[in-house]
């Protein structure tokens, strides 16, 4: 199924689409207001050529030449639309306009340019491009907004949120010793940015101090290109937790132990991997769970395996949501040990909060996309974003676009233009909307 | 279940417990013959002493220091009791002693006296001890044998059964530069044992050219020691396919990639080791599945496996018994792959042979064993062994005696004293019964 089949809600006007708006003016601004398609496309193909690899993708990994050569692009980008632009301490580059209005705390939006190795050339371009867009569209209209705006380009994203994480306040110490993929520490890699490490701490910001952040994005699944829809209004970052399981039988001769005498490790990972599946599958929610790794111990054709070594993770919108997974998970395996012999332990390993998103942006959010006559469905993120830092701050909105087949992190990662065009437009929509709330 | 708690049968004579026997007298001193507890278990414990390592077992790997000097150790004790030694080409220790009707081939029995590294003391060293002991009682109550006997010591049984496969023929050139566990290449070894690879092709034995040849070995399983019986009677060394075995789906981010759009490989492994386990338990036979070896692409907690390699391994008695297992389990991977979309894909990449025991001989130990007040069990040998190789030049016999857990291949490896004993005692019996027929 493709999106473009699709009969489009058309021939609403933008006018009083969003609740909260406080003048008839900005309503009838913003429904003028569009990005220009051609700047974008050029814009993109520009942004493609830091960094850019045989594959047709991108190396531009945080921290590299080619990192540092495209923030210094972007930044004359707007300083060339009347913005101020400064990098942080955390090596964040924030670009800021004030606004009309006295008193007022920063809208901010924005993405990251950085990718991983060998990456694509949508990932963190598409929400960065989509900003500038805005920003220069706001710019060449003359339409000044009443809050100051911040376009953030977050760093190391890619690498561990380095950037929008030291806004919150969240980076440890040990972070910054930690090699990336550039052959620089985070640390060093910070201050190659333009940040100071030993400041980090500086780099907190309040969190009375920032309005809202927007970030639009691509989606890196495929459900919007499956379901043929335009415009994701995503409910949340999923949080995340993930265990270390361990199955334990008798190891044994694979050819003198008889199928009845056996406890095969091997068997009882089989069963709990079909239970996991068969329980995130069946279980009312959008919960996910995956085992993406499994060890049998020794490892051997001709030997019973007596252990086996897994992962287990499952991601859900609330941290309640995985709990109750993980709870029909474990009671699964029990009934599986008390039949078979064989022994399951848990030994959780990581956990990343679940961040929802704004209830009022995500109404927003869609109202903007029903304005320009797009299809839009509400979902949740499985990746993880700036935007899930942000939220430990400020109330967050997050858009996303069509990956085509899913596909991200990868040369072969897309985003039809017409997205971009959609999704940025939808970004300036409901920046509009935001600025004209009272408060949020 | 200990099988000291069995009610023994008691109380049978040896005589007239076999068929075929042409003489009385000759069954009436097979009757008085025993083996000497007293000295086997001296024996065993020297031999122990050949490659003793810290852990209590043994590093006598083939063609080591200590693996020469227990073969000289035991040449000797045969020269004492009138066998004349040599070493084949092949490196197996032979010792012969004429028989005393003309023109009749010999009867071999014997085993080996390598081990693995960290070896257990009972694999091989067993059969070898029991082996020297009934040509020993022979030869001290004056006993001599119609067949002339050939007490058997083959080289390098545990990295690959050089010394028998060499009698039938069987080894290949380039198996002569495999590095062993000694360091020495297997044609180097030989050479240290008094072989020479040079000249393997004229170790091949003629398959008229041996009467019969039997084997007393430890189970290495753990049969015969749960079910509480004392003597094994292997109806054959079970053939061996191994396979590759591939799933292929869709490798992606277990974050975005709801449940029901999966293609995850790790799925369907799981659900092909399930039904391996569960055809193999399920048909008729004592054939054995095994998945040993499961490495999941890419392998990390957070990206669903698009590819999972596994190995299958199935043993039976027969090759028909193999291919009618695997059928089944080709069979449901099809169905598997029709509910699933997932591929499976199948390698073949090594088949051994199955090798069963000669009928008669299966009667003569039972006899024998039941002749001495011994239970006994047919069962197959899921592990490979000299007589597998034997089996392609003459009628094979082989007795089992229980191992402790079923360990082996390990310092803790271990068969109590009796059940040496009444191995040795059937192997014994079993020789005589042999020796009596007019032909095999």
């Amino acid at each position: 199924m493709n999106r473009r089949h699709f009969t489009r809600v058309t021939g609403l006007s933008f006018t009083g689409l969003w609740m909260g708006a406080t003048t008839p003016q900005a309503a009838l601004g913003a429904q003028s207001l569009a990005v220009d398609r051609g700047r974008l496309e050029e814009r993109m193909r520009t942004l493609a050529t830091f960094g850019a690899n045989a594959a047709g993708g991108i190396d531009r990994v945080a921290f590299s030449d080619a990192n540092l050569a495209a923030r210094d692009w972007v930044a004359e980008l707007l300083r060339d639309v009347g913005f101020e632009t400064n990098t942080d301490f955390a090596g964040n580059l924030i670009a800021r306009k004030e606004g009309t209005a006295a008193g007022l705390t920063p809208i901010m939006f924005g993405s990251h340019i950085d990718s991983v190795p060998g990456g694509g050339n949508y990932d963190g371009q598409v929400g960065s491009m989509g900003a500038v867009e805005a920003a220069t569209v706001l710019a060449e209209t003359g339409h000044s907004t009443r809050h100051p705006l911040e376009v953030a380009f977050f760093a190391n994203e890619e690498g561990g949120k380095t950037g929008s994480r030291a806004l919150a306040g969240e980076v440890e110490p040990f972070e910054l010793e930690i090699e990336t993929a550039s052959g620089y520490t985070i640390g060093e890699g910070l201050r190659r940015l333009g940040g100071d490490p030993n400041r980090l701490a500086e780099a907190r910001r309040e969190p009375a101090s920032i309005a809202a952040f927007l970030e639009l994005h691509i989606e890196q699944g495929a459900v919007l290109d499956q379901d043929g829809v335009d415009i994701g209004v995503v409910e949340g970052i999923v949080g995340i937790m993930r265990w270390n399981v361990t199955v334990d039988g008798m190891t044994n001769h694979a050819g003198t132990t008889p199928m009845d005498r056996r406890a095969d490790a091997m068997v009882g990972a089989a069963r709990f991997v079909e239970a996991v599946q068969r329980i995130a599958l069946e279980m009312p929610g959008r919960q996910v769970a995956t085992v993406g790794r499994l060890v049998a111990e020794p490892g051997a054709p001709n030997v019973i395996p007596g252990r086996v070594r897994m992962t287990l993770e499952i991601r859900d919108l609330t941290m309640e949501g995985i709990e109750r997974v993980f709870a029909a998970i474990e009671q699964e395996s029990r009934s599986l040990a008390a039949q078979s012999g064989l022994e399951y332990a848990f030994g959780r390993f990581y956990v990343s909060r679940a961040a929802p998103t704004d209830v009022r942006i995500r109404d927003m959010i869609e109202r903007a996309a029903t304005g320009l006559g797009l299809s839009s469905s509400r979902m949740p993120s499985g990746a993880g974003h700036d935007a899930q830092s942000m939220a430990l701050l400020c109330p967050v909105g997050m858009i996303f676009v069509p990956s085509v087949a899913g596909i991200s992190h990868a040369p072969e990662e897309r985003t039809e233009l017409t997205d971009i065009v959609n999704g940025s437009n939808v970004l300036l929509g409901t920046l509009l909307a935001l600025d004209e709330l009272r408060s949020l």
